[in-house]
This record gives C-alpha cells, structure tokens and sequence, in this order.
C-alpha cells in the first residue's frame, strides 16, 4: 500500500508530542520530519500504540524539507504558524494548521496573512463541516474547547430549537496540557495540585470567535458565554453547557443520537461523560439532561473530549485522512 | 477564663474530623466527647493548629454523655441527625446540626422531627442572617455549596440588581472530601485522579431548596440552576455563577465590598479565587467580573471556600461562638 | 484465521478489567464470558484500544460456562481462586491463575489445592521462566512486585555477579490499582491525595516467597529484603533495587543488554526509567547505576512497570499466547 | 514584650515564601523585609495561621535594609546564598543560612567563602546538635533530606548499635516543593503527576557531604546510600532506613522513645508514618521495625517529615528562636 511521507511542525507541544505519537502508528502516513527548535538535536520518544515506543530527531523549523512530503502539520504557536503555512504551500505541501490562525476570526490575531494563504479556509471540524476538507489546500483545525461544545450544542442549533437571542451559557474545565509544555510558574504541580480556577474571564478568551462564526454558520441567534477552568489533571475537557430551550424538548438525547447515528468519533450515552471516559481516544462524549424546577424550557449538554486527541491531533489526523481520501477513522483510537 | 464544654456527634467523618480538629484548638470551648459508631473505641488524631496533635477517643453515639455539655455538634449523616437533636435538647444542652435535617425545606427529607425540636429553627449563615443565632437552642448549619454561592449572591439580590424573574446559573465543583469518608468504589482514588464529571445534575441536588428559600428571604425572585462536579482534589469548592443584571452595573466589586466591609470571613478580591487560596481557612473568597459581547447585561461571580470550613465544621464553630457570646472569630483560622 | 474462545473470572477489579480491555483488542482470542459476582448483571465498558470501547456483560461466577472455552483467566482474590482453577481443569479449560494460590510459597496461603490442580505448575515469568509454559495445563502468573523485580535482578544473580549471603534490599512503590477496586477507606482519594507511606513492612508481604523461591532457582544465595510503599498515582510500580556485587562491575547496563537483547517486553535505558514511561505497556524498563563512594562494590538497579499491564493482564495475556502457540506479543502494547 | 525585627533574602522560593508565612504569625519576630529579584515589586500573599493571610511586598536584594534588623534568613539559591551571609554579617545581623553553602561540606560547593564568615558555623540541627547555635553568628540550616535521616538514625549511631563499616541504605522520595518554583519542564504538573522516579542516583546527591560529617561527628563508621525519588506531591518526605545491626535489637522503639523523650518536635510513632500525618508541622515522625527473614540482624527506620518546614523554614525558625533566647517552640506548628 503506498505511503504518504508527512512532516510536524512544532513537535516538542504536548499537541505536537500526541501528532508524532499518532503518526508513528498510522497505517499510510509516513513522519518524515518533526521540528522543534528549543529541542532542536534531541530526540522525542513517543508512544505508537500497539507498535511500542518510537523515538523521532527533533531538527530546527528552519532546516524542515517541506518540499519532501505531501502534507505539514503546523502545531507552531498562534501567530506563529500562519507564515510556515505560507513556506509549506509554496514548497508544494497541502497544510493541516493546528493553530488558531485561519480559523474564524483568526483567534483575534492580528497577524497578516502570507498572500499565498487563503484567507478562509475550511474550519476543520467534519463531524459538522465536512464539506470542502477533501480537495482544501489548507485545513484549520478546530481548538479544543470550540469542539468539545459545538458538536454538543450544533444539532440543536441547527433544528432551531434553541431560543432566539437566548444566552447559551458554557461552563467548561480543561487539564493542563491545553497550556502547553512551556515552562510556566502557574503550570508547576506545586501550583495546580489541589487547585481549581477559572482564567480567561468575562468572555473574552481567544476561542470565543470561532464558536461565534461556526453558531451563526449553523443558523444560531444565540449569545454565547464561554467560561474556562483549569484542571488539576493531565489531559481532558468537560463543557457544562447550558442551553436556554424554544420549547420544552421530550427527547433531547434523541436529537444528539439522530445527528451522529454515522459518526464514529461521536457518543451519545445515558450516563454522565467523565474525562476518564475519553482521554486518548478520538471521540467527543456526550449527554443531555433537561433542567427541572426553572420557569422557561431550559436543557443541559455535558461533553467530554480528550483535549490533546478530539481537541487537536486526533482532529488534524482525521482532517488529513480525509484530505487523502483514506478511512476518516485510519490510525485513530475510537 | 471559664471553659464550655462541647460534644461531637459523627466525629469520624471528613466534616467531624475537622471539627474535632478547630475544637481541640479552641480557646474557649473543651471537646468533652466525640461519637462515631463506625469507629468506637479508636482513637481519632487530629492537627490542632499550632497545639500540635491531639488524640481524640471515639465512643458510641448511644453512650455520648448529652447532659454533661452545654453544646453539641452533629455531624450525623442526614436523616439521622435530626433525632439526636432532639435527644440533645432533652438533656439539656443547646445543638449546632452540620445535617440538612433542619435547613429550609430539611434537605427533601421526610423523616419526622422530634416533637421537642423546633420546626423551623435559624439557618446558621452569620453574614446573611445573624440575627436570631446567639438565642436560638438549635441552629442549622448551611450545606457547603449555599454557602459559597449564597454569600457571593446575596449583595445582588437584596439591593435588586438581578433580573427579575431570571434564572440564574451556577456551576460548581467539590473536592471529594465533600463526599464524605464511607468507602465507595467512585471515592477511591483510583476513580477520581485524572478525571471530572458533573453529578447530582437536572436541577435535583439536596442543597436547592435551602438555596431557594434564601434567596427568596433575600427578596429574590430568579430561578436557580445548579450543577456540581466532582474534582480530583481533597477539599474546596469553587462556584462559578451567572447572573443575569436588571441593569449594566458599574462596580460589582464596589456592591460587594460595602455589603461585606466588617465581616471577617468574606474576602472581596480582584484577583480570580483558586482553591488553594481558601483551604483551611474559614472564609468566603469572592470576586466579580462583567460579562462582555453579550445582549443583556450579566455578571459572573467567582466564590471559594474550603468545604469543610466555612463549608461545615468552621461556620459550625462560628455559630457556636456567637450562641455562646464568644467573639465570633475564636478558634478560627482567617 | 481459527478464533479462540477464553473467559475471565473476576473481571471487576482492576486487573479484570484490564484483562478484559486486553482480550476485545486480541486479534486471535475471543471474550466468551466475564464473571463478577459483585456486579453481576451490570455492563463493563473496556477501553479496546483502536477498536475503541467494548461492552462486557458480568456473570456470576457460579454461572460461568468453563466448558465452553478453551482458557479460563481466573482474576479472583488469593485464596479464593485455586478452586475455580480446579473447576475450570474438570471443564477441560487450560488456566492462566492471576492469584498467588499456585505461585511458589501459594503466596503463603494454606488453602487446601483441588485433587486436579497440579502441587507445582509452571511460574508464568517468560523472559526468565519459558520452558513448560506452552504445554501447561496451568500457569500461574506472577506477583506485579516479583515482575519488576526478578527481571531486574535475573542476569546478575543467573551470572554469579551477586556477593554471595549478601542482603539484596528493595524500596519500592506501586499506585493504588495494585490494592484493588474493593472500595476501603484507605484507598479514598482523601486519603491517598499528597499522601505516601510505606506499608507490609518488616519482610512479611505476600509476594516474598515467590521472589525467594525464584532468586534460587536462579541460583542466587542472597537474602532479600523487600519494603513497598502506596504512591499518589493509579497505576505503576518503581522498583529501586540494590545490590550488593561480588566484584567491581564495569558495564552493568551491557549485562542487561546481553540477557534480554531478543526479549520484546524488556527495556534496557540509559535514562531512570519513570512511570509515565511504562503505564499501558507490557513492558519492563530497567537501568542500572554503579554506587559511588561506598567500600564494598554495590549495584543500583531502577525497574518499572504497568502493575496492571506486564504486572498482571498484559503478562496473562503473553502467557496465554505461549500456550497457544501464538506470537508471544499478540494483542499486547510494547 | 519587645519584638525583633527580621528579614528574609529569597522569599519567592516555596522555602522563602513559607518563611514569610511563618515569621508574620510569630509571636516575637516582625517580617521588616523580604526580597526576591525575579518578583520585586510585587507582593507575596502568605497564610499565617489563624492570623490570616498577610500581604508582604518583595523587594530587591541589593535594596535590602541589611543593617536594620536582628536576624537575616538567607533562603538564596545554594552557591549564590554566602556572599549575602557576608554582607548582612558586616552589617551588623547574625544569619540563619538556609543554602548548602556553610554546611558541611559546602555542599559540594566551591564558591570562595567571604572574609567576615566564618569557615565552620554550627549545623543548626537542634535535635542533635544544639550546642553552640545560641552564640552563633551564623548558623547553616540543614538540608531536608538530612532532617529526615539524620534525626532517625543519631540515637542508634550514638549508642553503637549499627553494625561497624556496614552500608546504611536510605531510599527517600520528595514532594515537588522541595526542586523549588523555578519553572522548569520537569516540574510541570503533567511531568509529575502519575508519575515516579529516581534522580541524583549513583549516590552522588549534593547532600550527602552533610550526612556523612554528622554520621561521623556521631561515632558513626557507616557507609551512606542516598537514593531521592520525585513524588505527585506538593510537599513531604518520606525516607527508609535499612540499618545493618551490630546485634538483635530488642526494643528500637524505646531507643527512640528514650533519645527524643523531651524533643517537641520529634515524634516516635508504632505506626507507620505517612505524608499526610506531617505537612505543615514542625515535626519528625519516625518508627522503627525490626527486619525479618534476613541473616544478618537488620532494622529500618521511616521516617516523614514536611520538607518546606521541619525541612527548611521551620528548623529556620526553630534555629532561630534558639539564637535569641526564645522558647524553642515559639512559633511553630507541632
């Protein structure tokens, strides 16, 4: 079966890690380079599921042979990574960009985009926008946080049964590897053990534009209030996601089940999602529970995903998977 | 100075164990007997702050010595609680219940009240409603939850500030200490470490109708929605709650500020409250942010305290100090 | 490719489930039934790797089919499951026993052995102990504190590098899983959280006899001293292990490179092996540190493992695949 | 009652800032200053007891008012610490050091020693050597590690019950408190948590020169094997002993009971101390086993002890009570 030869950008992130662990196992994609230059000359050990433990050179992003494989993944920090997006077409590699830099809204940069780089570019998140990735150039992978709750909150959005104007009102916790793998004192386990808090609020945290345009794209008229936590765990993301109703909804956990009955990396269950449920595997967990003793129709979603996984490698993965028409599910932990 | 001795009933439990714990440290209350059926006949140590450790001998509840104190805590699981309360005042001796027998709307339970008890009896929030503790012969201690979310809101509601008729939203998280100490498979460590997940959700948690019928005494007339989770962590919670506004409010922090200028155990701050900001500490640790790009004017308040403090054995001692013409700070840690 | 059919007793603890996680990924073994008189009647859901989430259905014991399976893993408490061993024999089933019941010493049980349980079977540790576990009708798979052990010492001991009559002394340390999934109150997450202590102190743990049958059957004539400790973690052992030597050792890691350089499950590293190296791995790694500054020529080796993985499942699953002439690393993560 | 006022150089560290909590709940030292070059200008929220949370602003260490206090506490970076002990000497201050530098051995360090401090100050292990730390200019402030050790083993060292020329063998694991809050990869909380290792093995740990001087000023001909693990947890150290015996002990608890018989801060437990039973107390708590199966007589040793108190800031503030005529307690949680 020929092989896809395929090189990560910023491999030494936690995100970057997880791309190299994936990457080493997957049946058609071949990790031909990894960069990462605060690493650059070391060598990355990652775990490749049943294969064992893989070691991967980390080299210097200047010295990637881009023009040597057939697709990049940039998980380069945001603002950063749009100019290599812009190298990588140019040497004639399509582009899976895990950074917040072409999707809606740019995630507030303002950093100006390599005239070679599309200006919209399709918003990687196929269980609800599959259209366009297959034959795109450049994909943007979805953050964490955006897809975790827009796959919960978008079968209800689109069957308009959310009220008009309403405030969808989202609660969610991460563990801390969404912060990534640089040095950081408020990352310490000294800090974050036994500790919870919430950061990045009164709803201005940089995922927030893209959730705004994939709503409205889906037909929503709903405010959205987005609230971040963090976890004194490793890995995961729960989103406690509370949805004001147009009218009372008898099945709600039918509506999820209608929307995803073909979907592998989506779960519908009765039982309430919990990260262990979900870290390292490619899936956002889902349930839904109608809200009692409230005067107006109100619904809960709760959904889980595995931040480094569903929230970013596993995503780019099945993006590129799709990007070159293999199984969406090829290489990826269900 | 004259000494006052005390009882615990339920002492070997995570709230018991803590009272026991600020009792051996007290400077005017002598821990005269400590019950635990589940345990009697051990020893119980517990860390009495600078005094160092002391060891506490556990006997049956049936033996506790009720007529020998002039005050009693009951740290009884709910439902069983209520009955020694009344045995407690038979003998004589005044009574602080941790259970949620005797709070308003008595937790959802249907277990009878003994004929000597009072029906209603003054719910033991000192900074909401001080009046009426010092004379009362039972005082019911609030449930950890209300009291992180009830100091943080009350300010809003009696002075008006909040929509009428609007829901207001809280998502709070528990450490595991909150649970309580009988085994269960979903406590063990095994269990809780690397995960978080919501329980106790569709609005049907035991702590809401003491939460509503505060709010109503505080002049409120919004719905409340709430949702706990369960964190990886010993003890602490933090209540992360939305409040929709009658109107945009200029200075949230200043609202709370003037309302808690001389209450020792509130801490108004700017900065976010975290968990380990509060732990073994008996206070309530608030701050309050305005909610940016939505429609109607919202406020999000941010409320820590350590469950088993001002969330259990803390504000019991608090009341006991003010039932016994104590400075209300006595014995507790700031 | 001819499916065959097994089934697990005692799949609800810790290392059932894994057991169970491990065998709905096999590519050759088939799950018929898995056993769990706790909780029979209710559905495990297993983590099957790529294959994603598998559903189990628990029976109860007693209604097993042993008949129907050509191997029956039996993951009940020591002592109690040498005699569904002996059921399972009379079934026509061959066995791989996680207990200690037929390991060397019983695991200082004195229960009586089934008339049909042979006195001596096989001591399920490939890497040392290969011969006769392919035509064993019973393997008794090892302790996950032996595991991490004897692999380490093996070539050492095997080689006549030990100071004869000296004291081989072993610190280690294991996460909780390894205390099972019955729930204790020493096994709350309260009271495991930033917490760690030392426990079957004074030589006396169950998995001593094993250890010292096995060091002389290796031909070593040391005495070993054994002290394991409860680590804040979920799963793993550290086994920190010195060695008294007979002679100045030049290169200890080329000794464990030369014994194990054809064994897939066996690591040799330059690095201190962490947990986080090893958990979800069917792996030991080890290296081994010369000790400076002391008079007599000392050896320190660092041994880790997954005590639910190459410490119980993982190493039953290799034992199953030797007795049916599978490649010896089917199914299993290395 | 007349007060004395003390400074702190370093009290960003976790060391430092435990210091600061300390001194602002002492009842006879005031905090005038406490620097931290990486954080001058902000301010440092300490917890003193039931005093309550103090704010204490940090300064820059050249800008310290050296010669306006009594005492200095020197809780520098090892290497860095002794050019400061210099200067607050001339300035007129004596000093406790809580660096390696003026202990023994310098802790391997070769940085030149100022002119004004003397070469040999007294090793401020109260327990065990508490002659000469009232006069002292400067005292140094034992390691962590040591504390933990050294307490245990004197009484047996002292009484020539260790077997002569034998390898004392400690395996000790620390808290992630103890490397410090320099933010570095390692010390990330997804680095740390589930996870275990070895570091600074080969016997070559920077505190080895300290215990091996003090085993020899106790009689002792032992050899020393320090092997340090890294723990998921904030803070504590638990360290095991195994001591080569000259001869069957009878009772090595009573030879603890009997040396530490009026010590406040040290604790003989018949249990087996545990992390939980010691963070933020002053204390040492040990116990002794005798080791069966074994044919050389053999005892170990456990002992815990908070490493950012009895470790570091308490004995510093118990070394200091000393230097200044004050009950030795003063102070310090037991």
């Amino acid at each position: 079966m020929h092989r896809i030869p395929v090189g990560v950008l910023g491999a030494s992130g936690y995100a970057g890690q997880e791309l190299c662990a994936l990457l080493s196992a997957h049946p058609q994609f071949d990790l031909a380079f990894a960069t990462a230059n605060s690493r650059q000359g070391q060598v990355l050990r990652v775990r490749a599921g049943l294969a064992g433990v893989r070691e991967v050179p980390l080299i210097a992003n200047e010295t990637a042979p881009l023009g040597d494989v057939a697709l990049v993944f940039s998980a380069l920090p945001h603002g950063a990574s749009v100019d290599s997006v812009g190298l990588a077409l140019s040497a004639g590699a399509r582009v899976v960009d895990l950074s917040s830099d072409l999707r809606p809204g740019h995630g507030g940069s303002t950093h100006p985009i390599p005239a070679n780089v599309p200006n919209s570019v399709p918003y990687g998140l196929p269980e609800l926008f599959r259209d366009g990735i297959a034959e795109a150039p450049v994909v943007a992978n979805p953050g964490c946080y955006p897809t975790s709750i827009l796959v919960a909150l978008a079968p209800f959005v689109r069957a308009g049964l959310v009220a008009p104007d309403a405030l969808v009102s989202v609660a969610a916790a991460s563990g801390v590897s969404g912060a990534g793998a640089s040095p950081k004192l408020e990352l310490l386990f000294a800090e974050v053990t036994e500790n919870f808090r919430a950061y990045g609020v009164g709803n201005a945290h940089r995922h927030l534009p893209e959730m705004r345009d994939s709503l409205a794209r889906l037909g929503g008229t709903c405010d959205l209030l987005f609230t971040p936590h963090l976890l004194p765990v490793d890995r995961g993301i729960l989103s406690t996601i509370t949805v004001p109703l147009a009218a009372p909804l008898a099945d709600p956990l039918g509506v999820l089940r209608d929307a995803y009955a073909h979907e592998p990396f989506v779960e519908i269950t009765d039982a309430l999602p919990a990260l262990q449920d979900v870290v390292h595997r490619n899936v956002v967990r889902i349930t839904a529970v109608p809200v009692q003793h409230v005067r107006t129709p109100t619904l809960q979603l709760f959904s889980a995903i595995d931040n480094l996984v569903k929230g970013a490698a596993g995503q780019a993965v099945q993006n590129a998977n799709l990007m070159f028409g293999l199984p969406e599910t090829a290489g990826l932990p269900q």
